[in-house]
C-alpha cells in the first residue's frame, strides 16, 4: 500500500480542502462546528499490556485530541464498537466515558457489533469558541513554533521505560490548552500523534513556508540519556501534545506551560538543528 | 452474546436517555443537532454480489437513514475505512459520496486504516428543522401507524427475487420524507432497518403504549405470492423506509406516498392482525 496514492484518491473524491485538517469544519449561524472520526483496532493500535479500560480511554482520547487541535470545545462523542468478546464491553465503555468526562463532555451513543478483531471508531463533534477554529494552515515566516509539553514519553514507554507508561496508555487530550491557544490567537495548530518531525511535515504540506526546530529546546525526559531523549522527542509516536505556531508578539499570552522550540522559515523544508529532516515516525493511520 | 445483557451494560454507563434513539440529540442555540454512527463490516453486513461502490453507498445510507428518522437535515458525513485491500478505496469512496450527494450532503472527511476485514464506520451530523426533531418516544393511543413505502423488498432480494436487488444493494435513505413528516407533526418516528415487527418492538420499548398493525394494509410486492409478501413485509430486514405515528387529524398533511398500516393502542403489546407478535428479524447490530 502506497500511502501517497491512497491520499491522492481521497483528495480526488472528497476534495483537497477536507484532507488537510484534524477535523471537518462546517458553519452554523455565526459559529463553526468541527467533526472528526478515528478508527483503532487491536492488532495495530493497542500495545500489549493495555487494559480494556485503557483501550476505551484511548479510543475517546484520539478523537478529543483532534477537536482540541482545532481549539474547539468537544460537545458530543459517539463510539462504534466491534467486539471480539462481549465481556470486554463494560471496561471499554467505562474507559471511554472517563476520558470524555475528563474533557468536559460525555459519551452520547454509538453502535455495537461483533467483530473478529476488536475495532473501535470514535467520532466527535465540537463547537468553536467565538466563531474561530485554528487550522493547520495559517503559519507565516517569523512565527515561533511551540509545543504544549514534553515529547517522546509514549515512545519511551513503548521502548520499556515503564515510568512513562501512563503517557502511552492513558494519554490526556489537550482540550483546555487548545482552547487557550486558540483564544491567544495562535496562527496554526495540530496534534502530534505520529511524532514531531512527521507533524512538521504535515504542517509543511498545508502551508507555503518551512519549519526549523532546535532539538536542544525540546524538554529532556528524566531518566533517559540526552541523546535518546532527543530522538524520542523528534521521532517518537503516541504523544498527545499540540504543535502550534504563533506570532512572536503574542508569545506573552500563550502561557507558561508551552515550550518554544523553533521558528517558521521561508524555505520549504523541515530543519532540525539546521539540517533537513526526512519524514519518518508512526504511519499506521492516516487522516483523510 | 446475550444482546439484552449488552444493552444493560450500555444503559448503565452512558445513560438510558442515549440508548433509545436513532441519533444522539444535543442543543445548539435555538436549534437541535443530531449525531449518529454505524459500523458495517464485510462478513456480517455486505451480502455476496455487492460491488465496492454499493458497499460505499450502503455505509453512507445507514447513517443518513438514522438522521432522516429524526426528521433532521444531514449536514456532514465522515467515513472511517478499515481496508483489507487498497484497490477497493476508490469505488467505496465514490459510492459513499454518491449516496451523500443524493441526500443533499457530502463526505467531509474520515480516517483510513488497514484491516484484515473490510470495516466501514460512517458518522453523521444533522440539524433540526425549526428547532424540533422527531423521536421514537411520543406516540399516544389513538395515533395512526404509518410507513413511507412498501416493506420487504430487500429481504425478497436476499431470497433471490433479483428484481428487488437495488433495494438491498442501493437503499435510498428517506431524508426528504423524514423532514416532511417532521414538519407535518408526526408524534414519533424511526427507520425500519431490522424489519417492521422488530421496529415496533423498539417503539414499544421507548413508549408506554402498544402497536396494532393490519398485515392486509401492507403494500404487496409484485411478483411474489401474497403470503410471502406479507411475511417479508412484517419480518424482512434491510428496508430503509420510515415508521411513524401520527394523530388522525394530521393525516391529511402527511402526503400521498405514505401508507397507514395500524393504530397505537393502550395495551403494551405488538399485535399483527389482532394476535401478539414476537420480536424477530435481523439482529446483527444494535444501537447503543
Amino acid at each position: 500500500v502506497d500511502e501517497q496514492d491512497l491520499k491522492k484518491v481521497v483528495r480526488e473524491i472528497i476534495g483537497p480542502e477536507h484532507t488537510l485538517e484534524d477535523c471537518a469544519v462546517f458553519s452554523y449561524g455565526d459559529e463553526l462546528l468541527v467533526a472528526t472520526t478515528d478508527m483503532l483496532h487491536e492488532r495495530t493500535d493497542f500495545p500489549p499490556g493495555m487494559t480494556d479500560w485503557q483501550i476505551g480511554w484511548m479510543s475517546a482520547a484520539v478523537t478529543l485530541s483532534d477537536i482540541a487541535a482545532m481549539g474547539a470545545r468537544p460537545e458530543v462523542l459517539l463510539l462504534a464498537i466491534g467486539l471480539d468478546r462481549s465481556d470486554r464491553l463494560r471496561d471499554i465503555l467505562e474507559g471511554a466515558q472517563a476520558c470524555c468526562r475528563s474533557c468536559g463532555t460525555s459519551l452520547a451513543g454509538g453502535d455495537l457489533d461483533s467483530h473478529q478483531e476488536l475495532t473501535l471508531v470514535s467520532s466527535g463533534v465540537g463547537f468553536s469558541m467565538g466563531g474561530r477554529v485554528v487550522r493547520r494552515r495559517g503559519a507565516q515566516p517569523g512565527d515561533l513554533i511551540g509545543i504544549t509539553g514534553p515529547l517522546g514519553r509514549a515512545q519511551a514507554a513503548l521502548d520499556g521505560y515503564r515510568q512513562y507508561e501512563r503517557y502511552l496508555f492513558e494519554p490526556t487530550p489537550k482540550v483546555k490548552e487548545g482552547q487557550l491557544l486558540a483564544k491567544a490567537g495562535v496562527s496554526s495548530m495540530m496534534d502530534i500523534s505520529d511524532g514531531l518531525v512527521s507533524s512538521l511535515w504535515d504542517m509543511l504540506e498545508a502551508n507555503s513556508c518551512g519549519y526549523s526546530v532546535d532539538s536542544e529546546k525540546l524538554p529532556l525526559l528524566p531518566g533517559i540519556t540526552e541523546k535518546k531523549s532527543r530522538e524520542y522527542g523528534l521521532y517518537g509516536g503516541g504523544d498527545f501534545e499540540l504543535l502550534f505556531t504563533v506570532q512572536p508578539e503574542r508569545l506573552a499570552v500563550i502561557g507558561d506551560n508551552n515550550h518554544v522550540i523553533g521558528r517558521v522559515i521561508e524555505e520549504r523544508v523541515v530543519h532540525v538543528d539546521g539540517i533537513p529532516a526526512e519524514r519518518r515516525g508512526y504511519q499506521h493511520h492516516w487522516l483523510i
